[in-house]
């Protein structure tokens, strides 16, 4: 049976929400807690209302619309984040909350009442744009994965605390136990791929079989700061050379190992960073990511050894820490299954794939059954006010996705 | 004949001198035109008047001590800057402004008047740590090279004007040609060393008989950023993957040509800079020197040659610009001979040797007969609050700058 979706509103309410936190023509920059972030979320409140859901704030600021089902029970769940990166686009977390309030309201309009309670969720943080180590805040409050006392240690780079900026827009952060859930069953998460995959092999919609595992280095590497001139090159416990040196070997492992491994440094911080100076330090970051744990795991090793091999041969000292350390995540194999049989019914052009970039549907995990649909990035952009999916990508994926909370909860 | 001069003088200069803009322990803050500046030019004032000599306040805020020789007819004259490094240490600069004093002082008390007039000077600005683009400011105005309009054009990081700063301490831009001078015959500069050359060898001083050449390239990587898990490996074009391999090569080229060539990449600048992408764009320094204008030559097209080339197999856009490029500086042999046999003399270990780092003498070079003294660097440090000199090794350099000034001018 075919579901179709009103494409005109999805473009609507891509556009709209894009309004609150708008960064230059096509960008959005909108972190967590923000008096952006909070139109955003009472934005999307007012369209769950309008779509016929019975709306819910949660204790760390995830707006829920509810479609009560005839039978008592799990529930079935679908959404994404409101948060972005600084700046983002207007596609990356957004649009997931808009395809999962679409196929609810697609699916109520046409068939009413389900069998099983659905809910559509709009998380309040996931980028960690603004709290550096507060990613999946959302998620992590829905599956009881926040520790006590961490609302007060996280803070943002201006020192406010992530428990301070909640009480500006009136949560509570000693209720943050309180958005727990337990009945969630089932977890579907729609999300722009962020990748080429699916440009480059022509297809509108990815169903996600496994989200990778991602490690983030943080590496301190650290020299002896000398005149650029009056010290000769020997003798010289030079950071930078080193760091070179390291950027080239822990990315050739993921080029050696091929895909789908692969292994980023995009972060570096020098001191003093003067032109005529060597460095006396030199602090990056390491993203390394495989779908698969033990492919993971021989990578990290032989990333790790060869940091230090460089560093112990050029006698400078080195030292790392891993803020972010997500094992990968394989998906449920009866949604995949129904996220399948959707995508051939509703005749959309999609293949399996894994994710390379981490999602909250890694947290979902630990309560539910879960799996992801991708819809196409133009050019594979994400993270940039230049990211783009179009109309009719969006609306495949939607339809995909309520295909699938069809079969699952009428 | 030997020459003795205070070292609990010197000493004290320099103990008194580091009180303006005092950072930290050991450390000094004294950007041009700032108040601590101020204040170490009217202390400087203070001590020449002291010694007897005849001071004198230059359009662009040098302040001069003239012990009149004599004979009318061109003047010896020897000192160097009194700013510093953000921070710096109290010896780079400010120690030739206190062994030149000390060494007129010297002279004055033992010799009385000389047949040539000798002059200390000290110099308003050399490093380039308020104002970037405004290195040199009071040799190049000494040596008529500061162009019209450039006193309105060059900013500090806060975008104040050394026009205005000038203006806010009393002088005024307009006569920045008034301290042209066309009277100095020969410029001798005491400085420290700040690399590790005379440490190694066990020796106090050393005798410059060239300042190395230097050119500073910024370099512009230009590549695409894109998610650091969604997007494979191959189809990426990643600057920090042709960052890090340009700094090997650059650096590979100084270490294959053996010393004295030097090559550092002191300063990088990444964009967007985060953890979890690729970055669009890496700008950074090549900072490369050799004392041999045709072996300098060399080196730069072979560095030039490389970069293009790593960047065109990458695919990424690469510019530079060369915002310093110092031609090699060759001091004046008879200057070299006189300041050789000041050192044999006075019985003070030394050695020839040139200059890795830059210094007003090349500025000085355009219209004097010029050579340097440098006195020994405890662990070749400088640019940092760490850097010393010690009273020994302070006074032995002043006394081979005196017994030299002597020869030539009495």
């Amino acid at each position: 049976m075919r579901i179709d979706v009103d494409a005109g509103l999805i473009e609507q309410y891509v556009r709209e929400l894009a309004r609150h936190g708008a960064h230059g023509e096509t960008g959005v920059w909108r972190t967590a807690y923000s008096p952006e972030w909070l139109a955003a979320q009472e934005q999307v409140a007012a369209w769950y209302a309008e779509a016929g859901l019975e709306v819910r704030r949660d204790a760390v600021g995830n707006v829920w619309g509810r479609l009560a089902g005839e039978q008592a029970g799990p529930v079935i769940a679908s959404g994404s984040h409101i948060d972005s990166q600084t700046p983002g686009g207007r596609y990356d977390g957004a649009l997931g909350v808009i395809g999962a309030l679409a196929a609810l309201r697609t699916l109520h309009e046409r068939f009413g009442r389900p069998r099983c309670t659905l809910e559509a969720v709009s998380l309040c943080e996931e980028e960690a744009s603004r709290f550096h180590a507060a990613n999946f805040w959302g998620s992590r409050a829905i599956t009881k994965s926040i520790a006590p006392g961490e609302p007060e240690r996280i803070l943002d780079f201006d020192g406010v605390s992530i428990a301070a900026a909640m009480r500006a827009v009136g949560l509570d952060p000693e209720r943050v136990p309180d958005a727990g859930r337990h009945d969630i069953e089932t977890w579907i998460e729609l999300h722009i791929e962020q990748g080429p995959v699916l440009e480059a092999a022509g297809l509108q919609v990815g169903v996600v079989d496994a989200i990778t595992g991602i490690r983030h280095y943080v590496v301190e590497l650290v020299g002896r700061s000398d005149h650029a001139g009056a010290r000769p090159m020997e003798g010289r416990l030079d950071p930078m050379a080193g760091f070179a040196e390291i950027v080239s070997a822990v990315i050739g492992v993921a080029l050696e190992m091929g895909p789908p491994a692969v292994t980023t440094v995009g972060r570096v911080h020098v001191e003093p960073n003067l032109p005529g100076a060597v460095p006396d330090r030199v602090v990056f970051t390491v993203d390394s990511r495989h779908p698969d744990p033990q492919t993971l795991a021989g990578q990290h090793a032989q990333q790790e050894q060869l940091m230090r091999a460089i560093a112990e041969r050029r006698g400078l000292e080195i030292s790392w820490s891993t803020p972010l350390d997500l094992p990968p995540c394989l998906c449920d194999s009866g949604v995949v299954a129904a996220l399948e049989r959707a995508g051939r019914e509703q005749d959309v052009p999609f293949r399996r794939m894994h994710s390379g970039a981490g999602h909250d549907t890694q947290n979902m995990a630990r309560i539910a059954k879960v799996a992801m649909v991708f819809a196409r990035s133009e050019g594979g952009r994400s993270h940039t006010p230049a990211e783009f999916t179009s109309v009719d990508d969006a609306a495949a994926a939607t339809r995909v996705l309520a295909a699938a909370l069809h079969e699952l909860a009428y």
